[in-house]
């Protein structure tokens, strides 16, 4: 649980009972995304922010002052289905997008007071969404789903050919999805610029052509790119991106950057530049990625770099904060 | 002239002398721009804007010290050919791209130390790139071939289907110039806004089906947008379409802020926005432009607001200033 800005360990936790529609889970891995790492740091930004974007109409309704149920990247086991519900076998392994339906609503599996994520024993998914897990696939590797599918969100919406040159500018968690999707797509260039060597290491292991370190000079000199994909999500570096982008490039953005930025309408008007901010998987994204981590079209080994059981995760936030250390570190109850 | 920031007439320039493949011609009426107003005012900015986004490629070199011409909206008649230059006869009415080409190169003819524009008595244009005026259209309609066509490429670079509702926010030039292409496109609902009672009336007598105060309550509450089209290009703009676009929204931007502006990239992202910057059209879109003008398809009447000779440009900018009493004044040498 986050209890004031930190996860908490509780065993406490009463046992949720499925309603109609509904299954309990034990949940078997759990990813930890780096947009919980930012709940955790920065929550009243997140909810200020999403409200703001609401409108008055269903904005994020979260106590911060309260204990809060998170994870939203996992793979689970079903233990026991909710009353009049049809659903897989007891025993099946499963995934889902993180959403519980249930006679009150939609409820994102996200950030809840109520609602209980993935960094915990057991939780309740809703069975039309639940996808069994194919083809013997590891636990671990299904909990990706939900983050591998955001990278193929993102090259969706690029609308990306394979002759068009690609630069992924950040190579954490969705950067690194985002160059895997390239790769399944068969863009022949795919670029990726990170400062730390470790995740360009990883770039490469996932698919990068080339890996650059802006350290060492603007990965724009060295790439012809087409298609850029922003995966920082701090203030900067979008405006950067439209100084350097050539004639018509299209921006894709996928860091979640929630702080005001900067920016300098006329680099885009200049060059007829195009941004296309992209926020979460179609369900049909979500489970296309099952089938292709099932397939073995992508294999997300060298991103998982750490494993830690539920009273582990105040410390794997903490650690995620070295890039040269971890990418995902993944929660195993 | 533009000379320390205001428009003066002088008349002791030479009479240019066209080269090969130039023709000398006699302007017969000219479009005051909006970005004229603003590089008058501003000329400084919009260099070193310029220069930054060329980043050392060929950026725009004017001396401000020294008399500036200006004038990219014109028609004139043919006076003379240049030495081994096959064009139309003299007499004929053209327009033309705002090109110079020459043995030195490609010259826009905008602002320039050099280079005469379209507020002068005769000026050179490039034979390849001239376009008689067909079916007796008005030399004082076939000026605004230019600004129209900037209207047509904005529309183009929208994709906008005739059943996606659009909202043009701004109803200057350039936001005319988008509801009449919109209009002519069969685009079924279009909004317009502006806080000019006297623009709105515009609005509507160039196409808009309604018209809006954002004095009165936000567009946004009123229309479902699809297309969002930004004419307005001063900072704070994008971002409140940002903040109150719907769902999915594409964001066409062709207004032209120079200034650095402060955007929420989270409001993009939440609603996975499109954003198009767009600046000039197409020689395409200006031929297109100037037929739909010529074939009665588009009337440009309603815009043309005033008419003065070349010793009034200097009031006429000052008059622009005021969106009540003008839109589009026409210089007629």
């Amino acid at each position: 649980m986050l209890r004031d800005g930190r996860m908490v360990y509780r065993d406490d936790v009463p046992e949720p009972v499925p309603g109609p529609g509904q299954v309990l889970v034990g949940v078997r891995a759990c990813g930890i995304c780096g947009s919980d790492l930012h709940f955790a740091a920065h929550g009243g930004t997140v909810l200020e922010m999403s409200n703001r974007v609401a409108r008055g109409a269903g904005g994020m309704e979260v106590a911060l002052d309260r204990d809060i149920f998170m994870g939203h990247e996992f793979s689970a086991e079903i233990l026991e289905a909710g009353p009049d519900t049809d659903t897989h076998p007891v025993g099946t392994l499963v995934t889902s997008l993180p959403v519980l339906l249930s006679d009150k609503g939609i409820d994102p599996i996200v950030y809840s007071n109520s609602t209980v994520g993935g960094y915990a024993d057991r939780m309740l998914l809703s069975a039309p969404l639940l996808l069994a897990v194919p083809n013997g696939l590891d636990s671990r590797h299904a909990a990706l789903t939900e983050p591998m599918s955001v990278g193929l969100h993102a090259v969706n919406k690029s609308n990306i050919q394979p002759g068009e040159p690609a630069l992924v500018v950040g190579c954490g968690p969705i950067g690194i999805a985002i160059i895997a999707n390239l790769r399944a797509r068969g863009v022949e260039t795919i670029a990726a610029a990170d400062f730390s060597p470790t995740r360009r290491e990883l770039a490469t292991a996932m698919g990068a052509h080339q890996a650059l370190d802006p350290a060492q000079g603007s990965p724009f000199d060295s790439v012809k790119a087409k298609v850029v994909f922003e995966a920082v999500g701090v203030p900067g570096v979008i405006d950067d991106i439209l100084l350097r982008a050539r004639h018509g490039t299209r921006v894709v953005v996928a860091g979640v950057c929630m702080q005001p930025d900067t920016m300098h309408p006329f680099f885009g008007i200049a060059k007829e530049l195009n941004i296309q901010f992209t926020l979460a998987q179609t369900p049909e994204e979500f489970a296309e990625t099952l089938g292709a981590l099932a397939e073995g079209e992508m294999d997300v080994s060298p991103l998982i770099t750490g494993e830690v059981g539920l009273d582990g995760v105040g410390q794997a936030f903490d650690d995620l904060a070295d890039p040269e250390r971890h990418c995902k570190i993944l929660v195993t109850p």
